[in-house]
């Protein structure tokens, strides 16, 4: 059993945070949302411990926000699925996401630039794309380099 | 000097929870949002102890996100008041509650309902008024009970 971590504190940000405010936790979901869910291939995009990885991603399918699947039988190998729980999540990434872009962007150039997949839009605050305005979710949203330096192509698809 | 919590990870979602990923840092946010600023209400509120809730708000004003404001001369007394920066992180507070609502509701009794203060329309996903369609901002939500317990009218206002 896990101390809480908020003890006495009755609103519902709080029992968020219980689930999904310890380190890492959110950083993992970003991961699994890119298409980042088995345990090496996290382990080596997080840079975190094994044990601490493990610890997590135990809470987060416990806590029905992952789901863990066989990928291969010998020996056993699991992958990590976000699950709609899980995925409803997206949005809390997406802000912390454009806030830290516009904050705290790279030290070695300006920030990223949230792009609707396919369609070159921009994510809103709404979470809707500037050009299409469609609603976007996990899986529609790539980050690139801004205009000056979109000639590299060197986009990553994040989200 | 802090210790980096993220060390290696590039991404601003990583940089944006350097600031506000720090156990008690949120509840702090949504403390000041709904208006309670002052060291002593905060930590009446949130339980934590004054050590600890002193050096989120000085991480929290070192980087922005509140301002420190003298309220009383003699003794000095301070509040903290959520600047522009603070207050964009607001739809990262409401999702949460949103996600902890649903999956997370009070042990007692349904979740709380996020209303639109004035208007009784709800919080959607997108953070408008399901009546007016209003885009939503901090002050503009109080939580309610849901219909079935109304009449009680011990709405609380939240953020």
């Amino acid at each position: 059993m896990l101390n809480r971590t908020y003890p006495g504190q009755a609103c519902s940000i709080a029992r968020a945070l219980e689930v999904v405010g310890e380190r890492w936790t959110l950083l993992i979901l970003r991961d699994t949302y890119r298409g980042t869910r088995r345990f090496d291939d996290l382990q080596a995009s997080l840079g975190v411990t094994r044990g601490v990885l493990a610890s997590r991603l135990s809470r987060l399918v416990e806590e029905g926000l992952l789901e863990r699947r066989p990928y291969q039988a010998n020996p056993a190998r699991f992958e990590y699925i976000p699950t709609a729980k899980g995925r409803e999540l997206w949005p809390v990434l997406m802000h912390l996401l454009l806030w830290g872009d516009r904050y705290y962007p790279a030290p070695n150039g300006p920030p990223q630039v949230a792009e609707h997949t396919g369609c070159g839009g921009r994510l809103t605050p709404q979470l809707t794309c500037d050009q299409c305005g469609r609603q976007l979710g996990p899986g529609d949203v790539t980050l690139r380099p801004p205009a000056k330096q979109a000639r590299s192509r060197r986009a990553a698809q994040l989200l």
